[in-house]
């Protein structure tokens, strides 16, 4: 139903796509910054902020869809013909369009021809969707936000810690990919139930890193309810 | 030097490490709670709050090492040929021996002869040694908790903010991987300066799910911080 796509945008999220989109073979597509509607699907892969702006300068008659996991599709408007399709992965210009293989991808439609042609787009980009209602978008992207962006900053600032402690940074790494690895089982002090350490910890953090402090507080308050949903609690030593 | 080690714990870092003792092949290895002293390295893998007493019961005589990041080695006393090795990885009774391999490991001593010793552990154990001072154990263990336990907590507060969305957690799991795999780069509404997308998020979250507000808000604030520090700053739409 759709043999050409036209991709405005050209950041990270653009080129992946635009890329991926052409990989997939037998779609025309084109790529750029103009609002042309010359293609049955017109992808808008600009910021949340500049998506109502760009959709209007689109003219209407081609499918219009964004990329967005917190803008409503209303910003699509006057475009009835609309739909979001917010691919649940981090991007980099360093990777090409394979980045988008195996991550998955909240689609949200009004109708069910919508639904269809969001159903189209994700299965041409390798995404594995999955229907996400417009009302529920914001609390979904908070949830990818904390998953991805504080995952990046939990990194950070673990890794201050130990370079300030005389540490290799990156003898994080194979830690954090096996909690992954491992199905995200909470081990550790407050697993344990080990106050004595996490006092020490926090010691530690107002005499060298004090800044470090509020965060460590907010997510230790927040382990201690992880822990107390668990059912199996090991009382033995782990390894961090 | 060392021909034989008993391993006093039968946690999840006690049975790793005994069974990465065995498979390294050439040594003795006898494991249990009982605090004997018929090995030439006695390796404590108990409760942080459990070392010092332990350490007191086993006779004077062979090494005695303790496996706390957080723990200083001076818990061991009355030993003197003493030291401590902190293998950081989360360990798990699901995995075997094959869990340290690739993993990074805090090495603590006071003389030149129980370096060699802890180094020696390190290589038979397959891990990967550097030398932290005792007085940094506190700050480098809270390091450790930050990178480990509260990734669990993030995936944790995250993965309740998909469900509460009506969206699969398990979607976020490649996501979180590919963060990693891509080295942590910062993406997303805080990276682009989005605070528009940022106060939607508190507002579902106000909404939804107001306990999440404290830690939400506190890694909001790390991550500005992150932001801040970066040269190269993405101006245009990001997956997440």
């Amino acid at each position: 139903m759709i043999s050409s796509v036209r991709v405005i945008g050209t950041g990270r999220a653009g080129s992946a796509l635009a890329g991926r989109l052409r990989a997939s073979g037998g779609l025309a597509v084109t790529t750029g910054r103009e609002t042309r509607a010359d293609a049955d699907l017109i992808l808008l892969a600009v910021p949340d902020g500049a998506i109502a702006e760009v959709a209007r300068a689109v003219p209407l008659g081609p499918w219009v869809g964004h990329v967005s996991g917190a803008t409503s599709v209303t910003a699509l408007a006057p475009h009835q013909r609309r739909f979001s399709l917010h691919p649940l992965q981090t991007l980099t210009l360093d990777r090409g369009p394979e980045q988008l293989d195996g991550a998955w991808a909240a689609l949200t439609f009004e109708t069910d021809e919508a639904g269809r042609v969001a159903h189209w787009l994700a299965q041409q980009l390798g995404l594995h969707p999955f229907v996400l209602a417009d009302a529920d978008k914001p609390l979904y992207h908070a949830g990818a936000a904390i998953a991805s962006n504080f995952l990046v900053t939990l990194y950070r600032v673990a890794a201050r810690l130990l370079v300030e402690s005389g540490a290799p940074p990156e003898a994080l790494v194979p830690l954090m990919r096996r909690v992954i690895e491992n199905g995200f089982q909470l081990t550790g002090p407050i697993a344990r139930g080990d106050w004595a350490t996490v006092d020490a910890h926090l010691a530690a953090i107002g005499e060298r890193a004090a800044d470090v402090g509020p965060v460590y507080r907010a997510l230790a308050e927040a382990t201690r309810e992880v822990a107390a949903d668990r059912t199996d609690r090991p009382t033995d030593q782990a390894g961090s």
